[in-house]
């Protein structure tokens, strides 16, 4: 509905997303936010809408890719992206609508009266390094299969990422091929079935390259075959700028998030270095050449996942000393908030919904004094699916028109 | 769902429309509603239940039309209400299942080489007054087309509605029509076209009545003709009373708030005079005789679109010095809300949630001091649709059943 809402003007929007920033008590009863000195974030509580979003729905703990697919404003229940994507963004690699995507276990096999069975479905979980190794040199092996490009991208342990690039856009449903992992040892490799024929197309070729992966793996003593789990093709999703009227772009750091931003068709921003302070100086280069702008910070999930909330803090204060270099960008609407929850106890993703800043000059303010979850419940944004976050940025930059007479 | 658990009790519900009561800081970090004195709704908070309501959705700005739907408990997205409709009902025309209305501009035009072309589309913004007075001229010459009633209400300066009265009940898509009005200057005006049958009947009618308004308006220096956008036909509604079980009645002063609750099915009562007082008046004589009461205030929305936040806090006063007469009534169920936030400083409508304020004896209260945005946050309430406060008014005036075993 609020698409047929949108108007232009000259306003500029920045998301700041804290992965996993939202938190619970994990020292003296107080949450990572709570325990944070972030003197430039409490003023600028005081003075913005706060509030809470519900990720995917109550209860429910978001993978990175449905994190991040709602507060862009698509319904994460409706836009699946299948893991094969998600991996192989996560590895770096692009992803296009001519593109079959799956994940892969090195895999240990043997040939048993002219069978081949699967001895170890994780191939002795063989060190990354060994993984690069192989995968490497599959790399230079096969990079063509029955006139499809063949992209390989090694993992950690004994995982990789399978590309096929097509010369063809794919039709819907190229996708549905069945796993080829039996998922016990001592089966055989299961075939990749494709349902309807577009699939099937894709299963031959898949066919065709898994049997090129056995002859060149053959002297390999453990990761001598592949076996393949989830097997996605780009799902159709109008583009942010075609949705919101949006010209877009990202700044993150991590594989992962810039795949999910351009799968949305946000532009990544390039950029030398690695820390916050590069992120914004890519910021304000662009400043001028967009409207939205999508700032990814990783660190605060990654020491939530590790247990770590003084690592967790450390990053939260980090960005709290940058927040002003934000600010001089004069955003007219500026939105920290988080993917999803990622307390330090759970040492893991939660369902938690996720605090929310909105800054604008279009708001009650003065309900809360920090921006912690605790004070955001006060806020006057309430607890909203983060569904409608772009509702809120949109309207509070003035890029709604009315609904009705 | 809830119409099934309707059931019938004695109590009496009163709904107060403050409209465009919802406000930002303003004044010294200060609400219009913040900024007022009102010990008497001050006093009424303390012991009611208190909430904000999100008009339509997150971040939409609701329009008259869709604000009011929400709170008399229609799906304002589901049920959407055709600009000709809301022009006409704002200009005072009542509207029936047998109507087609449609906005007009009037225009110049003149014939070139036998072709009718557009000069100017609001044939120089003619003043009101001349607009009453050609208005009066066709509403006298052209009463009647092809057995088809015609009625003319001047709007401001160039505006007009027009309605067209069938003698039959108009099948769904009779307003399938496109509009005349060429939106540029040079062209010529385009014919009605008829989208499927129903609507092609009508368009014949229109057909012919544009060349009556060209021969009346023949020797009209400036507006010559009219041009017709946004034809519309009244919506499909149950009634409220049908749904709600709720015999009700509306007091309201101006014409499209009165056609608003008319298209529902409430009754209008008529009363003398335009304040306040007048209103009450009004309520308290009809109060033996419905069950629900629909009481609208305007011009908190009128001094808020003005920009002039002293109007509002007048205003919000004015309606505190008068809510002792209508705690008097005695209403089990008493709720004081608006249509949607009518900020001053952003001079028109906006997406803020609205306040809320239910009265009943059924509530927990004590959650607030006064009846403002930032203490309606603290509220037992929380934020809703409005399309749900129907709900919360049937059920503390013990109107809905239990709900399974």
């Amino acid at each position: 509905m609020v698409e047929a809402l949108v108007q232009k003007n000259s306003s500029k929007i920045l998301l700041v997303v804290l992965d996993g920033i939202g938190g619970l008590p994990v020292k003296e009863g107080k949450t990572e936010l709570e325990l944070s000195h972030t003197p430039n974030l409490d003023a600028l509580a005081g003075r913005s809408a706060l509030g809470l979003h519900v990720p995917v729905d109550y209860g429910i703990t978001p993978g990175s890719g449905p994190g991040h697919l709602g507060i862009f404003g698509y319904d994460p229940i409706k836009h699946q992206i299948g893991r094969g994507i998600l991996e192989a963004l996560g590895l770096g690699l692009e992803v296009r609508e001519t593109d079959i995507t799956v994940r892969g276990n090195y895999a240990t096999v043997e040939r048993v009266n002219g069978r081949l069975v699967v001895k170890d479905r994780r191939a002795g979980r063989i060190s990354t390094e060994e993984n690069r190794r192989i995968t490497a040199k599959l790399s230079t092996a096969i990079r063509e299969v029955a006139g499809v490009e063949v992209f390989f991208a090694p993992g950690v342990e004994h995982r990789v990422a399978l590309l096929l690039r097509f010369p063809y856009e794919l039709p819907e449903g190229s996708d549905r091929i069945g796993d080829t992992d039996p998922q016990r040892e001592g089966l055989e490799p299961l075939r990749p079935v494709g349902l309807g024929e577009p699939a099937q197309r894709v299963a031959q070729v898949v066919e065709e390259l898994l049997k090129r992966v056995e002859e060149e793996l053959s002297q390999e003593p453990k990761a001598n075959y592949l076996l393949l789990r989830g097997f996605s093709q780009k799902p159709k999703m109008e583009s942010f700028q075609e949705r919101f009227g949006l010209k877009a772009c990202a700044v993150a750091v991590y594989p992962m998030y810039r795949g999910l931003a351009s799968l949305v068709g946000m532009e990544l921003l390039p950029f030398e270095g690695q820390s916050i302070q590069d992120q914004i100086r890519a910021l304000r280069s662009a400043w001028q050449d967009y409207e939205f702008f999508f700032l990814h910070v990783k660190k605060t999930d990654s020491y939530g996942e590790d247990g770590n909330y003084e690592g967790k803090v450390k990053v939260i204060e980090e960005f709290d000393r940058h927040l002003p270099e934000l600010l001089e960008l004069r955003p007219d609407v500026l939105v920290i908030t988080g993917d999803h929850s990622t307390p330090s106890v759970l040492k893991g993703h939660s369902w938690h919904p996720v605090p929310v800043l909105l800054h604008s000059p279009y708001v009650l303010g003065g309900t809360s004094q920090k921006f912690t979850e605790r004070e955001c419940l006060k806020g006057e944004l309430g607890i909203f699916p983060a569904s409608k976050l772009v509702n809120l940025m949109l309207a509070h930059a003035l890029r709604l028109a009315k609904f009705g007479a």
